[in-house]
Formats: structure tokens, C-alpha cells, sequence
């Protein structure tokens, strides 16, 4: 089969845009396309110049043998600030408040197309570079855990709150969690992790941050690094949290009302 | 800015391809390459012609005033049986059976870029084209019923194990799984589902369907219609299921193998 120009590009940015940080070889193309190695690489620097003039992120070239291109998603910082402007106004609806306090977020945090919004901007402000896995704990959690590792091209893990004796041989922790006063446990099968390993954990919400240090704890015991922790919403309130190196989109106030937490977005690409 | 024909090309595929099912109307795409409609129409021609000629899908077009082009995810027969062939041999690994019997799977469905391929297998072979949401319940079905919602363009609904006093009022209901003696409970918020809603289940695993059995129940306390159930891996053993109409991916037979069910997959488009 044949394709023309036009449709090679279109299938090009189809198959970067569906698969980032993922890397594809000329030849991948050449084979696809029935083309040239000449031509494929013309088509290479179209594509590369609609995802830049269109912010939609990077496609890079890496030289040698093991090289080919690779798409890294990437929102920019209006986008970032107007993406969520809009959920904050969508979340500070005083519909949400539930008795005892609590915010209603499920149907915003388990929205498909959120969640990968919310990904590709953990993916741009968090330097996954050197990571192997994202981990997240059940429940609240794992959509845009899920979606952040689709961005980053990451093996997801979850771990959970049970010891599930269907995933072999477990190790469990305990933590404290919200209010300082609830202990609470945590679990991994062992093969869910290799030694001496890098990870991003991502959660939806901090507030003291016990729950994301038992985390740390937990990749402690499996010997492997935390290297970044990225969180959907952290509260102001306390100001002291258990973890120090941390981005977090939103901040709730005492007032139960979130806004944009703007100086997590960085201006530069990290992950290259 | 102005936008040369390969560049409006390349970035209409890829906000197409980013979002799946929703429609974009001619003028989003007039106004965001400062082009003229007839342009734009040419442009469309040549995006359909991609997806057709690669077979990544169907770019159609929508009538009137609330028209435009939407793009529905759609993967071949071929492409379904390859995939499934290749993690079928994954799963197949001696290494993955533990003491009890039990398949090591978590590394397998949390990974994204195959949770997001079970997921456009899904949109594939269900007809959602009336679906107001996708529901699964905690925790190992969350990501591949995500990336089914994502595919689909709808809502996810998770549904609990415990139930959750920050959620707000919230419906439970017991039910019966596994070897149809232990008895568990599940739960929802009451805002999650609206009234007369049509739903498509979504899971990883079923051996005698109980578990969905109990989530058909709690979808009814929502008066809520399930018009589709989409399992990822299917027993052989029982043969008969507690619930009648559904489709899986794969089969697991008594001797823990698993192997791809193509009767499930479908030549012709179901979702427009």
C-alpha cells in the first residue's frame, strides 16, 4: 500500500501521540509506509514542528543505534492554569460540601479525560527521567495514577490496603493516616517491585502526608528510591507535611474552596 | 498563525485522536487554524482517509447544527487477535502460577499501554452508542474500565467494597462470590449514577458472575439499565454464569491457561 504524504503525517502523529515516550524506529516507519528513509525523515520534521507550534509537547530524535523518535507529552503552563481555573470553579460548587465537610470529587476524579489531563501535567512537572514505576494506592487514586503512567510510558503499581493472598508472597506496613490517630495497613505482593528501583508516586490528596510516607516506607522495604511524589490536592492546612519534596496541582483552604497551585508549573522540559 | 495543509492535518488527528467520541465542529477547527470552512473540509477528507486506510478507527461526520466530526476508536479483528495471542503467551508463563492456583495478572491489566488496548477492544465489541456511564467495581478492573470510559467518552463509576462516610449518602447491597459462599458487600454514593441511566459494566475477571450478578442488582436500587458487560478474562468452569449476556476477551480453562475468544469479536462497527 501507498500512502501520501498528508496521510503519512496523520498516521504519525497518531501513532507518537498514542504511545509517549515510547521509542520508534525509522525503519518502523519505512516498513510501515512502503518509504524511503529520506522521506520518512522529512515527514519526521513536519510532525515535530505541528506538536511544537501547537504546545502539545516534544518529539525528539535520539541518535545511534538503539535511536529513533519519540513523542514526551507536555501541557504548558496557560493550559495548566486554565485546565484547572476550571475545575477549581467546578469543584468550589457549594453543592459538593457534604455533611461532616467532606468534598463530593469522584465523578471529577474518575472522568476519563481529566484523569489525562491530570497525568500529562504530573508528566510535565514531575523529572521521570530515571523512574521505573509509578505507584499509587487504591482507590481514589488510580486514575490518574494510571494515566500519568501512560503518559510517562511507566508500569503502574498499586498497592493495597488488604493482604491479598491471591498475588503470592506480600509485604505489609502500617501507617497512620488523616487525623494522626487511625493506624492502618498496607500491602505489596513481592513481585510487584525489583530491587533497587526508582519510582513516582502519585495520590490524590494529601493532607498531614502519613499516608504517602507509608508509602515511602513501603518502597523502603522493597529497596527501592522514591524520586518524585506528585498529588492532586494538598490541603494548607497543616503546613508541616510529613513528606518534603512533593507537587500538588491544587491546595484546599480551611474554607473547603481549592485554587490552582501555580508555582508547581515549570516553564522547561524536564524529561529530556 | 497561520498553518500549513501537513500541520493542520497532523494536529486534527491529534486532537481527535485524544478524544475519542466527542464531537468538534467545524468551526473549532476554523477558528484554531485561522482557515476557511472549504479548507477545513478538504483537511477532514484526508484525516478519514488515515484512520480508514490504517485502520485505527473511524472519523465520522454529524449533521446540522450540533454537528461536526467525531472520532470513534475501532480495532480490527486482526489486530485484536494479535494482541491477545501475544499477552496469552505472557499469561501463559509457568512463572505466573502461585501456590493456590492462582494467576499472577496485576503486572499484565494495570500496565497502561495494555489496559488502554483492552479498553478500545471493549468500545469495539459493546454497543455503548446509548451509555450514559461505565462501571466497575475496586480494584484490579480500574484501569483497563477507565481506558474502556476513555474510549467510550463516558463517565466511570467505581463501586466500593467498604462503604465510604465522606461520599455522602450511599446505597449497598450484599453479594455472593467466588465459590458462592462468602458473602461481601458493595457500595455507591447516591449522586454517583442518575436515575433511569443506561450503564455498561466493565471487569477483569469472572468466574461464576456473582460479583457482576451483584453490581446488575445495585445498578437496579439505582434504576439504572446495564445494556452491556465487558469482561477481560472469562472461566471456562462453571460453563453456566450467573448472568446471561456478555462478552470476554479471553478464556481460562481448568488447567489455568488461557487462550484469546475470538467469537467475541465483531466485523462490522456497532457505535454509530
Amino acid at each position: 500500500m501507498k500512502f501520501k504524504r498528508t496521510e503519512r503525517i496523520g498516521a504519525t502523529v497518531k501513532i507518537l501521540s498514542d504511545n509517549p515516550n515510547k521509542v520508534f524506529t525509522l525503519s518502523y516507519f519505512t516498513n510501515k509506509f512502503n518509504s524511503a528513509k529520506s522521506t520518512i525523515s522529512e515527514d519526521l520534521l513536519v510532525v515535530k514542528n505541528v506538536f511544537e507550534k501547537l504546545e502539545l509537547g516534544k518529539v525528539i530524535t535520539i541518535p545511534g543505534a538503539a535511536g529513533g523518535v519519540k513523542y514526551i507529552p507536555k501541557t504548558s503552563k496557560t493550559e495548566n492554569e486554565e485546565f484547572l481555573l476550571k475545575l477549581c470553579e467546578k469543584i468550589n460548587d457549594s453543592s459538593r460540601v457534604l455533611s461532616g465537610g467532606f468534598l463530593y470529587l469522584v465523578d471529577i476524579i474518575y472522568d476519563p479525560s481529566i484523569a489525562s489531563n491530570i497525568g500529562k501535567i504530573m508528566a510535565s512537572n514531575i523529572d521521570y527521567s530515571e523512574a521505573d514505576y509509578v505507584v499509587t494506592m487504591e482507590t481514589k487514586g488510580i486514575p490518574m495514577a494510571l494515566m500519568t503512567a501512560k503518559a510517562m510510558n511507566l508500569p503502574l503499581v498499586i498497592i493495597r490496603k488488604d493482604i491479598k493472598v491471591s498475588e503470592g508472597p506480600t509485604l505489609s506496613t502500617t501507617y497512620v493516616s488523616g487525623d494522626n490517630t487511625k493506624v492502618k495497613s498496607m500491602s505489596l505482593p513481592r513481585k510487584a517491585i525489583k530491587e533497587n528501583s526508582k519510582v513516582i508516586i502519585v495520590d490524590d490528596f494529601m493532607r498531614g502526608g502519613g499516608t504517602i510516607k507509608g508509602m515511602m516506607d513501603l518502597m523502603n522495604e522493597f529497596s527501592a528510591e522514591v524520586i518524585g511524589v506528585g498529588v492532586f490536592i494538598s490541603t494548607t492546612n497543616p503546613n508541616e507535611k510529613m513528606v518534603d519534596n512533593y507537587i500538588s496541582l491544587m491546595e484546599l483552604d480551611e474554607d473547603n474552596k481549592v485554587r490552582p497551585n501555580l508555582k508547581t508549573f515549570k516553564d522547561e522540559y524536564k524529561n529530556f
